[in-house]
């Protein structure tokens, strides 16, 4: 079994290097704080450069790249993979790619969509020479089973990684927005998250609908148009306000729907949002 | 079997004709523009007062309240209920209601929160006199199997529906900027909205998760913190302004994610937005 370092030791760190080892890869691992690995079942460096010199394949997953940088020793890199698994943007990776040739070190730029370590509910992608990750793709297998290879490009995981977390974060802002207002309205937690959860299973079928009519290049109004949601969203902004609450996120959205009205577009469906600037 | 009348044959109202024709009730349709409703298994009336004459129980779902009151005609409704089921505000429901008590009529505030009308799927919440939602909830049955009686006040539906529309809307406003983002990155719309859809199944757990910290007013920031989030953000927020595209929204909710940085919550999890203002 290859042996493998895994260099950061946060929630997700700590994932990798348990994944790794319960597949039987012999896992070394070094965190910048010192004393977090020592429950793992792996070896704890003492130095980055130590935990490196240890494996041919060295995992990073740190807070951005700008830690990742801080952490990395070129010098004892050189003429080993090292896979970067934390989430950036597509020129902070090629970036990093650029740096990495410098150095002649081989260089896969990864992203772990939803968390997940391990298993078939495990998503992620990679990016970087197709000849570097298949050298290692046995052993990534072990962090799970739909590792997704997306070509050359090393940003290109990247450009899905901050296109995914555009679409989380977003929704994360309206599901703690829609339990802030529900308090405004008397509304329990328990009361508001049985329902939100029906309307987010919604999510995912218009998501396919954004995706045809974007490919077709044709935006129905059939069941909504543009100007629909206009009242809609005039209706949940004023009551955001009654209360007294931050308005800003639903607004932003707002001018972006009136934008679209005053450029001909309010007879459109929403979707036609997703191809205007 | 009861007579209805449904009052505007937008996409909604017609779903609504079409239920209680098919579950056997006698409907009368209106609509302001003429000509809409000659498809259906119903009653075209000439005129708004002459459709209301035609039912105890009124039905009505057009664009906003605004709307509503222009086509209502308080004479006609004397003595009958109205069944409003125009989404909008708390307040518009409140007032809706007052003014449906000054002219004699009986009135239940109502919403469709998914769209779907009929079958298991549909999910109907009503407030307003236990009474009058009590003498219409078979004829109401036609809707869907899962209508749910919130409580007197009026406003209560609305109070619902303006908190899960504030987050269905935040979040449809992410999938189009997604879609948007990832087509500056060469990403097409198939395959973004592949793992589109891994992302927003995570929604409906992690509301459940945002319910149980805000019941418990404990905010744990072991998976992830705010500052966590920040640094996430950064980067998508960078990606999106690289890309020349609006980044408004996004930066709406970094600002908030900074107003609780500053007020000292950036270690705890990014539920804690939940409870500020």
């Amino acid at each position: 079994m290859t042996t493998v370092t895994v260099l950061g030791l946060g929630p997700m760190g700590r994932a990798l290097a348990t994944a790794f080892a319960a597949a039987g890869h012999p896992t070394t691992v070094w965190n910048r704080t010192p004393g977090r690995g020592n429950d793992l079942d792996a070896t704890v460096a003492g130095a980055a450069a130590e935990a490196i010199a240890a494996s041919p394949l060295v995992i990073v997953c740190v807070l951005n790249y700008q830690a990742v940088r801080s952490v990395l020793d070129p010098g004892a890199l050189k003429g080993r993979t090292l896979a970067n698994l934390t989430g950036g943007s597509p020129q902070q990776a090629r970036e990093m790619a650029a740096w990495a040739g410098e150095h002649g070190i081989h260089y896969i730029d990864g992203v772990i969509l939803n968390g997940v370590i391990g298993g078939p509910e495990a998503a992620l992608l990679y990016s970087g020479p197709e000849d570097v990750y298949q050298a290692h793709q046995a052993t990534l297998a072990a962090l799970g089973e739909n590792g997704t290879y997306l070509g050359e490009d090393p940003g290109r995981a990247n450009g899905f990684n901050v296109s995914l977390l555009d679409l989380f974060w977003t929704s994360m802002f309206g599901v703690v927005h829609a339990f802030r207002l529900a308090a405004a309205e008397h509304i329990t937690p328990a009361d508001l998250g049985e329902h939100a959860k029906v309307m987010a299973a919604l999510l995912p079928e218009l998501i396919d609908v954004v995706s045809e009519h974007i490919a077709a290049d044709h935006f129905p109004g059939d069941a909504s148009t543009i100007v629909s949601a206009a009242a809609i969203l005039d209706d949940v902004i004023d009551t955001i306000r009654a209360n007294g609450l931050d308005d800003s996120v639903l607004s932003a959205g707002r001018a972006a729907v009136q934008r679209a009205i005053d450029a001909g577009h309010g007879s459109a469906g929403f979707s036609r949002l997703a191809v205007l600037s």
